[in-house]
């Protein structure tokens, strides 16, 4: 999934400021949105959750028509290069300062939308091999639900998961719960309903997570290895690949994925943009 | 403390990729290095850390030798400016990369320096104000004790000291242990001797504090509120500006700074660049 395109501050190709301070602490925030059908997926709710989680972190959001002027750069180069699928990346930091973590006053933000291209259009029809993460997610309240630049904690899960050679990862946190995957949040299938764990100590408020919350189709509910143990399917969700089914935690398959097909076409009646498996 | 000059990969004024993954999710290390007298203070022992902490997380540590070439473009360029002191930021990051958390593979990291303007000479020399910071650190072992990117802990602590006017915060984890500053390690001094709190489940491993425990001036144990509330003096240490005597901690006021004076004296002892009270 390499960059195709990108503007800093409505400047296409502009580079990175050496000084900006998401580079140097990261001290911000970003979005992956997807890019399908001419024009980006949930795009308020992501603007909506970069604003909401920028005033957490005393960063000044940007009005949101400088968003909308970036997206309408975005949807014309895509656009003009006969793209059908994306994905933006949006990325908002605190912006330039100097040495010490002391946000810098006044502060100017510093906004990047990246273009990049997409994950196959079917990939969220293939059932992906997951594993149980060693490292756990630390528990801070002062930054679950964010999608903000400090990543390391999943970018070390990640490479347990290519160690093993399994595609995903399901994390806990430090004191046992179930948090979310590497790239997406959890949903289990127990007892008739798709569970998903809270995101209030650990973890990101997905939009996707969101949707199928509000829409009745997953309720969230605390969860730990028992739950995990005895889940009848699993499934991960992100806002770019949807519904991805689990195929297998630590080797053990789960046959049967009818319910978390149901999902699918349930998300994809919602947003057509994501797939669902055809009857 | 601003910015006077850089080098991204031995090249001056060399601007970071837009998909650099410091900048996307913070994966990359720093270094923050006292430049005085005409050199590094302690270099060999930031490379170590450095190297050691890249290796931690999988990222390739560059060859001492690339690091010493672009130090010696910078002592080359501090000599011709006249410089009398400065700080050297040196940061190491995984590299390029395209969306997603998973490290590239092969990964080509990235290095750079970038050359600060230094806290004024005799900043050291007086007592800071501190508070006790309502954010706690998350405990994390996988993390704990390295001088990583993700610094948003750091960055909210020092925006509750901004607000109440204080200098500096004095920070627990989420299990009430003490654990650092937000910009240095940490010294209480009870019953004739200065002890500094481990950093196994958070807080960086200091190079000043290696140097005080190495030489005897300080040993660790773990550290709560009460010998906090009971400390006869605070101090913080860090390795570009050495011993901080603490003046006051939550507006109590610590009217005895002789033993303070006498860790200065002892770290001045060690390396002259770290100034000591006179008489």
């Amino acid at each position: 999934m390499s960059l195709l395109a990108h503007w800093v501050d409505g400047v296409q190709g502009a580079p990175l400021a050496v000084d900006d301070r998401g580079a140097a602490y990261g001290d911000g925030l970003f979005e992956s949105i997807l890019w399908s059908r001419g024009r980006a997926v949930w795009w308020a709710h992501h603007i909506r959750r970069l604003s909401r989680d920028a005033t957490r972190l005393g960063i000044a959001p940007p009005k949101p028509w400088f968003w909308q002027e970036d997206l309408d750069f975005a949807n014309a180069w895509l656009r003009a290069e006969g793209c059908e699928r994306a994905v933006i990346r949006l990325t908002l930091t605190r912006g330039r300062g100097g040495r010490g973590y002391a946000p810098p006053v006044p502060a100017e933000p510093m906004r990047m939308l990246q273009i990049h291209d997409a994950p196959g259009i079917d990939a969220a029809l293939q059932p992906i091999s997951t594993m149980r993460c060693r490292i756990q997610l630390a528990t801070q309240p002062a930054l679950a639900g964010m999608k903000h630049l400090n990543r390391l904690e999943q970018v070390i899960a990640r490479r347990e998961c290519a160690v093993a050679h399994v595609d995903e990862g399901v994390m806990f946190d430090t004191e046992g719960a179930l948090v979310c995957s590497t790239m997406g949040n959890l949903l289990l299938r127990l007892d008739g309903r798709w569970l998903t764990p809270p995101i209030e100590r650990a973890g990101v408020a997905g939009i996707a997570r969101d949707h199928l919350i509000r829409h009745g189709l997953a309720v969230e509910q605390p969860l730990h290895e028992p739950e995990l143990a005895r889940a009848e399917a699993i499934a991960v969700c992100n806002s770019v690949r949807g519904i991805l089914p689990v195929g297998s935690l630590d080797g053990q398959p789960y046959e049967d994925q009818k319910e978390t097909h149901a999902l699918q076409q349930a998300l994809h009646d919602i947003e057509p943009s994501f797939l669902a498996m055809v009857g």
